[in-house]
């Protein structure tokens, strides 16, 4: 199942060093322009370059397969592809016999009877998100365009700030040079990083989600964990907050646009948003990739052996990840918002 | 949207002060012995009546109306339905115009214009879960039926330990004596307590889950999101998992079952099932009801206003949650086994 | 799967000879007024009791087991039921080993491995239909609602007209005289009669529908074939229209609102309603439990052997059809325009 | 919604005058072999070429973008893309407003608020199909897969025979000189034709469908009512066939296979395949694009006017059609086998 979302259906496709990846967008309202323009600067927030990312660079330019017509959206299926051309399989060959740890490796050799690709972990690639990326550009444009067609500027623009809060033990904010720091360290030990990244949205209309299982936590932890190496997310105080008494923890409303004191609910009550700001924090494994020798099972020889991991890896992928999130949420409030507007 | 599912699909329905409470299974498959005794355990796990829980005690016994014949299962729905006996509904009069904190009284007012009903929270309210209960009480008789059947007895049934590992802040294995005397603190202050739930799931067989949206995370996540009252889930080693080096956090192949020397993913790699056990663990927030005086917005008055609660209700309801998260976790995973067992 | 619908979602259970049969609603607005009066005048056009009909009747009151408050819908899923009082089991026993001809005894045996409820055809009976019945008058109910909404009375009420055009080889309108000798002849003889019904739809807003899977014609006929008995279907002028040539087939425009001079194609366009009448003719087969003597193979002598089929059954239950067809075109042009419209 | 089915599900892209049309197979299993060469027969029975069909000819030669690996599909979604290379869209200026009869030109127009691309249809077109086409291909690579995988040979492979037994009035089997000369004729008056097509399926095993809205006859029909230009569906002995008596209409069961004396069902009891040949006919529009001047309204100018389209059309589509009927049913039943084979 590479499909997701009810009223925005979005699919994604291909292999990390097949000929692309990409991702179609089924429900697209017509009439929203639409160029590669608009592609630029989400996509060159997941691009690597910086400190503690990988050297493989890929161009990443979308290319509109269908959907598009005269620059503007026409209600039809949008499939955006990006063209696979940097990518070096050479080091990638016996990972079906001697699975990397914390990779699909083993899992998806043994689900697909080894006829996976594993060439950059083919479809399990951290690539796909490329595709993810593109659909969150999409789903602003339509929220922002949704809104304007109903609010007659009542209602501001959908905003979202996901930044990076935590870098293996570091607090980022308040720690940027010891990261640095960290990250060198780390890279010359040929070892590897996660870390935190804190999504907030901000100007969400209320009564977005339902109970139970059209929640808004249900949705966008769905969306979320869908994300490889994401291993937990947390709304408002999350497990901190949890600790508190309930009259601590109540988030009391104070005025008559339901804005509440506190935010410890993470601007959701009963799964339906309730005007706050969203907010909610991701946890991101350290890349599984490592230079550094590991000692695993062989499952050819039935040995534990060495592995040595070659090729180019990020440091700490959580360093791109942010746009990632960003996007995914995108796409999961922009479904809910379209199950109310029209 | 009350479903949930692919091939086992559920729905549930019903409101906390009306006729009843129930579930739907559909796709359940035929021959599958099940009567009323198999409800009973499970049942009681989530009933009140301990310290810390409410004083609305209800029988809770199940009433087939559908795909139960001769003490079997058909194969056509199976409609589960639990009648409400012991409701008082004359206290939740003017929520809709005061609405509590940490409830949804806001948000279904809002959403639902006032035609929501809110006496005992209606369809928002935690007895929902008895719906989910039953289901899964349906979901492990349906995955140990499939396993004995494609297995000649190599695979074990699949077992769930669901525990409650904190009580507000203090850690539940060491510590159930100052538990009760912090349960009886609290709530002779009129307040409430949360809490965090652990689950863990043996025997789980290699290959559940997909990549992407159907990850086993992304699934048990959107599930376990769907109980009113939870905040947070973390897999694995989680969040503070999180702050190791990928060298520490990779869990290396020990034998040829795919055992290994850790279990920092939590069972999980590349969102499919590795055989080793499923772990994670859920933030319940405190009970949003409390009977401490609280000051928020009255949306008729305009005015900040006390608010007083009054009626029966759980301390910390998260004592009744741990079979809830087991049953919604089982429900997941029998879906998942079911795609690839018949 | 016994859920259908998008928007509008339905679910059926039941048996004929069980506790009871029923569906679920979810989605549908908050805010319409809804009391059992309501489900009378369709409730009692499906009822038995005219000639050429079952002498099996039963009250068909409908119970709300969920989503109605103060007598208006609140948004949470409906569940209606109706309890079986009515009903004879024991002339239904050897029909696994010696399946009906016509009826899922064979296949249902087949594929359920003798777990099925083959009393009264339990879950692939006739009386299943009750639920599409109950489940049209709330999608009459809501599409009017939506449409009052939106219009400032700009649209009409859509209309439906529904009615038997063929009883046999008896063309209805010109014939009833005759039919209703023709009905009394083949219940002497202890035959059984089909026919075919004409389902017409006024007043249907341009839009509906889409290209492909999500064409009017598509989701129609899906729901049409679910219906026990139909088998086959035609839009506009049908199998017959298709002989003429394009000229004479081709519905040309004649005002501004998209009426066209003819309606070859049923008031649908590319699967998209044109505004002009939706139309289509469904043929039902005759009733597959007659009195005559059959001559059909016993599986448990391995021996062709005359089955004698007894109790209550219709002669014609195609008369009984209509507004199970109105019904469940009402459920998908409701989920139709409620994708639309909000 | 450009998707559909449960299992294995398929979403379709494209445009007619775009980059081109595709189709994503998602759910397919891992470890069939799969190349160009495969698609050839199937891609050629829809090109046209032969007397009465379009000048336009692609070269249509799929183009893998994901989910095949050294010949193998992977179990990764399927991308196959068709670039469109003979396309002249000069000739398609005004039909938004001088909207073509017959054709989807007004309502999607409408529906789309005159975004769409009209350009050859845009994404309305006949050449959406091909994607169809390709995707029943892969449909009964799986089946035969699956069926050789579990059945040691005692299942043989389903066989499709789809032809058109009727074009214009004339039968086609009995009538072929007849039907060349009538086509020359009716193309001379630059006028078009429909027909019938009729689809036999050999081998289905007993047991695919399911009750209601899973039923054989819901999902078949669903598939082809999304082929442009049907408009209607008989199984079995259809509309004609409902004019009997039930004692004549009804299948006896004559052996232990579930074969019947006659197939007035068309192989599916109570929605479910009951091991018979499995039959229906299909009802094709005559080609809505005829070079005859037509009389239909102009939106622009407010007045009924003379259109007279140009360009290369086929005189009678159906003649492409039987494949894409063949290709939709392969597509709808292999996603019910593999509902019940893995």
């Amino acid at each position: 199942m590479n499909s997701f979302g009810r009223v925005l259906r979005i699919s994604i496709y291909g292999e990390s060093h097949g000929l692309g990846v990409g991702i179609i967008l089924d429900g697209v309202p017509q009439g929203i322009q639409l160029d590669i323009e608009d592609f630029k600067e989400d996509i060159s927030r997941r691009k690597p370059g910086k400190l503690g990312t990988t050297k493989r660079i890929e161009e990443d330019i979308p290319e509109f397969l269908s959907g598009i017509y005269h620059g503007f959206t026409t209600g039809a299926p949008i499939n955006i592809f990006f063209k696979n051309k940097n990518n070096d399989s050479k080091v990638y060959t016996d990972f079906k016999n001697h699975p990397r740890p914390g990779h699909a490796d083993f899992t998806s050799t043994f689900k697909y009877e080894r006829y996976n690709d594993i060439r950059g972990s083919g479809h399990f690639s951290g690539r796909m998100t490329l595709g993810l990326v593109a659909g969150g550009v999409v789903a602003k444009k339509i929220t922002n365009f949704l809104l304007k067609k109903i609010s007659d500027n009542s209602l501001e623009d959908i905003e979202y700030k996901t930044e990076i809060i935590k870098i293996g033990k570091l607090v980022y904010s308040n720690n940027s040079l010891e990261i640095d720091k960290e990250i060198k360290r780390v890279q010359s030990l040929g070892d590897s990083l996660g870390g935190v990244i804190q999504c907030e949205i901000f100007n969400v209309p209320i009564g977005l989600g339902e109970p139970f299982f059209d929640s808004v936590e249900s949705l966008i932890s769905h969306g979320i964990f869908s994300i490889p190496g994401v291993k937990g997310i947390e709304f408002g105080s999350g497990f901190l907050g949890c600790e508190n008494l309930g009259s601590e923890f109540n988030d009391c409303f104070i005025n008559r646009e339901g804005r509440t004191l506190t935010n410890n609910n993470g601007g959701i009550n009963g799964g339906i948003s309730n005007g706050n700001k969203i907010i909610f924090s991701v946890a991101i494994k350290p890349t599984s990739s490592i230079f550094k020798n590991q000692e695993t099972y062989n499952f050819k020889s039935g040995k534990i052996e060495t592995l040595k991991i070659q090729g180019r890896h990020d440091v700490a992928f959580v360093l791109r990840v942010p746009i990632v999130i960003e996007a995914m949420t995108a796409l999961v409030l922009t479904d809910l918002l379209m199950k109310i507007v029209k």
